[in-house]
């Protein structure tokens, strides 16, 4: 079973490629790129040890020079001295315009190996190799790259494509619960907002929660259909100059959730749960998309083992949070909301009287 | 008397307009752009106490809200931590994705705030104000960007363009004199590569070494031709997958030179300067060119007061040097060489023998 998906881009169009145990070939499937001998992997302690050296022999047995940039394990290292540590990698090892970074490991590295590729000489090749549920079906695709500023998360940032994306839905075997939960709240996301079918899919399903109890099939599928949306909204909207803030469903009140918990207590994804949950509360109440709708969203968010409540957060903390949030225009705080499942709305009238009243009914719960 | 040319690129076109005292007007041209509210005007303490004020008040007579980072002036802070503090200015003004950074000064501002806007929210709007002939002709056009690394000039950047660029030849008049004539090194590269007739009109010229000596009609000319000849490069490859390399004339043997004076005693321009000398002695060495056409070359930067010896430095560091150049491919050294007045090839087949006895005798001379 393997599949391919094309993210079709004006510029610089690229292959998703999915199948278990496809990590032993990225120097097959480099080869076929054409890209210059030198390879730096850049990763994590953690994953690296798991899969660092399937990467490296694959890539040695195909003739490339490989090198390695490990970085510490945390989003709290996704800052501009990690960046540093792999331009010095790369200038260390003599790079070229032609030289190729890796990206072995989860969103935090994929996002800094990326930013990186984009700055090192201009830009030089780079390729995702994602390692977790977040990263294979959301952050390795599209091209939003970055690190984050003391002052706010993903500040710093160029958009810059990978020349090509490997997917082993095979490495989430060790990949923590926890992780895979929060990754499945961006999956669900493409549910809501793209694919009406591929939402009642994930409803038939009985389990939807670990990584143990979901068939190689159905995640096969899930890891498709999520790529094949995000590759969708992307290939309509590269820049994010429209379509493309659909994406960001859930991620007005997540952001300002995942920042006033400190980033570890609630993690992204579970923060996009919540912020999805809130979405949902608010459409119903201004009557954009049903009660009913909202139901079955948050079923499925809990089915996935998320949360559908807000954590004790200062609600005030969180208005004046969202304000400061990149997805503010001229001062106004942008939303996407549901119409129905499968469609979303972009807006920008959504009264702060109505989301406080959501966010306090959500900490109630 | 006023001018625009027209930088046509697939996805950002954009205008360069040149006109005496268009600085004062600077509020006006963005007012046609649509930008948001926000500008913060990035320069250096002598640009801006020379100039600031103008563009501050045009800037603000057209409801601008402008706010100003100052950064230490010299091309030792063209660094990340001189980024960081654009970014810096950025988060405590609050701009957002539609907010405006306006360089003012020379290339090492360009570069600079360049790099700030392509890299802050993954890229905010910026304009050119170049106050150097080098930045007016040749770094403020184009999207280069970028910073220095400890281990080499230029080695982080983005391709980002301006969504505009202003220049105003009458800041020239408080230009030190050594950097004018190190802006006529770009200035005559352009009639090398590209535009034999212009070249023939500096040749005509009795002056070209002084802005005190220059009209104000052959300056305006000399820059509107230098931009012309760089749109329509960089129009044709912005990306630097092929022709736009010709503009690197003189630049693998000037980048050297810098580097190995320390960037002090040679600046960027006359090390250009010394690296077209090499370059057309090379060719002519190589039966490319006449000696003739190098001795017009070499009499018209002899013209512009720059140098056309090489200092004191060792030629094996030279040597090395160039190797770890970025215009390195798989380990062979790339030159740009004059096959005529207006014509360039690129080759890397420069025997390094060639290379050695070229820069030899021109430490001799
Ligand atoms: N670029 C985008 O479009 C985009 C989109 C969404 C999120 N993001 C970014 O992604 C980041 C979050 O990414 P993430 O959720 O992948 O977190 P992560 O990269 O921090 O990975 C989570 C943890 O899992 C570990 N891990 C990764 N793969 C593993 C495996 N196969 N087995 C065992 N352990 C493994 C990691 O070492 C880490 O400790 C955030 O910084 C976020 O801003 C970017
Ligand atoms: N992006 C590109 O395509 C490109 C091309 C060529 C060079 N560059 C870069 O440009 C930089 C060099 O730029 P530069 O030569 O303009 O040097 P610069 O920016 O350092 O300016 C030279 C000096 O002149 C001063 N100055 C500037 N304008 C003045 C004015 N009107 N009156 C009085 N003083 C003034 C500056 O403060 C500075 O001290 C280098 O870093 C080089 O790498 C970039
Ligand atoms: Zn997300
Ligand atoms: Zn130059």
């Amino acid at each position: 079973m393997a599949c391919t998906i094309n993210v079709n881009l004006p510029e610089s169009s690229y292959e998703i490629q999915i199948a278990p145990s496809t990590l032993d070939k990225l120097g097959e499937y480099m080869s076929k790129l054409e890209l210059g001998r030198k390879v730096l992997i850049v990763s994590n302690p953690t994953v690296f040890e798991l899969y660092g050296a399937r990467v490296v022999n694959s890539l040695e047995a195909n003739n490339y020079q490989v090198f390695t940039c490990i970085l510490p394990d945390g989003e709290s290292y996704k800052n501009l001295d990690s960046i540093k540590e792999i331009y010095d990698a790369c200038i260390e090892h003599r790079l070229e315009r032609s030289s190729t970074l890796v990206a072995l490991g989860g969103g935090v590295i994929g996002d800094m190996t990326g930013f990186a590729a984009a700055t090192y000489l201009r830009g030089i090749n780079f390729i995702q190799a994602p390692t977790t549920l977040l990263a294979m079906v959301d952050s390795s695709i599209g091209g939003k790259t970055g690190v984050n500023h003391p002052k706010g998360k993903n500040l710093i940032g160029a958009f810059y494509q990978p020349k090509f994306v490997l997917i082993d839905p095979e490495v989430l075997q060790t990949l923590p619960e926890r992780e895979f939960r929060a990754g499945m709240a961006e999956v669900i996301k493409y549910g809501v907002i793209w694919d009406a079918e591929f939402f009642a899919q994930m409803e038939a399903s009985t389990h939807l929660d670990s990584i143990k109890t979901i068939s190689p099939e159905l995640l096969e599928t899930i890891i498709k259909l999520s790529c094949q949306a995000k590759a969708d909204v992307v290939g309509q909207d590269e820049r994010e100059a429209g379509l493309r803030a659909i994406l960001n469903y859930g991620h007005t009140i997540g952001h300002a959730v995942e920042s006033l918990t400190g980033y570890t207590e609630v993690i992204h994804g579970e923060a996009v749960g919540i912020g999805m949950v809130a979405a949902g509360e608010m459409a119903a109440e201004l009557g954009m998309w049903t009660k009913a709708e909202t139901e079955r969203q948050n079923h499925l968010i809990a089915k996935a083992g998320l949360l559908t409540h807000l954590p004790k957060i200062n609600i005030d903390e969180i208005i004046t949070a969202i304000q400061i949030d990149k997805k503010v225009r001229d001062g106004k705080v942008r939303f996407i909301l549901p119409t129905q499942i499968g469609k979303v709305e972009i807006t920008n009238e959504v009264p702060t009287d109505t989301i406080r009243s959501v966010l306090n009914n959500l900490q109630r719960m």
